[in-house]
């Protein structure tokens, strides 16, 4: 009754964050609005600003300000292999890792059907025509999840049916672990180690 | 290298949210950018029309759109009893157990000098100054944490000084415990059973 409706208002559209029930949410928009108004307007104009300009590269499917990004605009890339990676923070893994010359193709998910992500919802004919575009051997470093194995099996077959050459980066990732909180050492011998799919 | 400017930009704001780490703000920017933008848009609104419209009532402190709150409006309140409590998520919670019928004010905070909240970043001189308006018994709601309980000290020592009776709701609450998570029942109780302050 006696809450302002522009701060509902800003509880419930902080519920849009993931991971942000209603408790955390009250208590982010108390502290936005006690201690850190100017935190807030810096906010609402990154997210205004983050909106209009993020899009697509049209090459590796990553986030990108250009239509195609720096990465995939380098001269210093090695172009004969394509390394397919779930999300951005992968890709940045990988990059710190320092084991990796080639070019990315960011999914931007996993196949996972309990939260209604089947093939369709994934990139899968940019990322044929991509590897059809470099002729080049792609390496599978999806997480060695449930999804990010059934995500790698679904991308080998259908890679392969194209008569592309396919790779999985190695099991040297624990079982169950994602490449976001993996040590650089672990995810070079995992990118050395990568074997040739053929079943 | 790789993420765009206004992306980073946007992570970084979003550190701005209590409770929230590099990793987390990582997560939020990828989701709110893939998943739902309009849920990023409709908070970059939500945040600006709040930081605009939300300041706070000139009699209760509380956060409202108006210079006096619903609530300090009303004429179905009993104006002889004023209650301080630290946030406003703690009197919604007196306000759902439905046993207090008075006035407030919110502190919008507690002593808490490790956290640099002296006396002074506290509306102390509005909170003297609203009790001698009103003539009343002020009931001090603060948590029964260590901060709480030494706001609760000050205070009563502060408005005693001014002829004021000043009485605390009663440790029916666990020690340590917060007014947000305690059921109605007890917070209740701890009203009907507030004594009152001497020494």
């Amino acid at each position: 009754m006696n809450t302002p409706s522009s701060l509902e208002d800003l509880i419930k559209a902080l519920r849009c964050l993931p991971g942000v029930g209603p408790k955390s949410a009250q208590r982010m928009a108390y502290h936005l609005l006690q201690r850190d108004r100017s935190g807030a307007s810096h906010l609402a104009h990154a997210l205004d600003h983050a909106v209009g300009s993020v899009k697509h590269c049209s090459k590796c499917n990553n986030f990108s300000e250009d239509d195609v990004c720096a990465l995939c605009r380098s001269e210093r890339r090695e172009t004969d292999l394509l390394c397919v990676v779930e999300m951005p923070s992968d890709m940045l893994m990988m990059e710190q890792a320092q084991c990796y010359r080639g070019m990315y193709f960011v999914l931007m998910g996993r196949l996972s059907p309990l939260d209604g992500v089947g093939a369709r919802e994934l990139p899968l004919g940019r990322l044929v025509e991509r590897a059809q575009e470099l002729a080049c051997e792609v390496i599978l470093a999806t997480n060695f999840t449930v999804e990010g194995e059934a995500t790698a099996h679904y991308l080998g077959t259908l890679l392969r049916a194209q008569g592309i050459k396919v790779s999985r980066i190695a099991r040297g990732l624990p079982v169950g672990g994602e490449l976001e909180h993996v040590d650089s050492g672990t995810l070079a011998q995992a990118v050395l180690e990568r074997r040739v799919m053929t079943e």
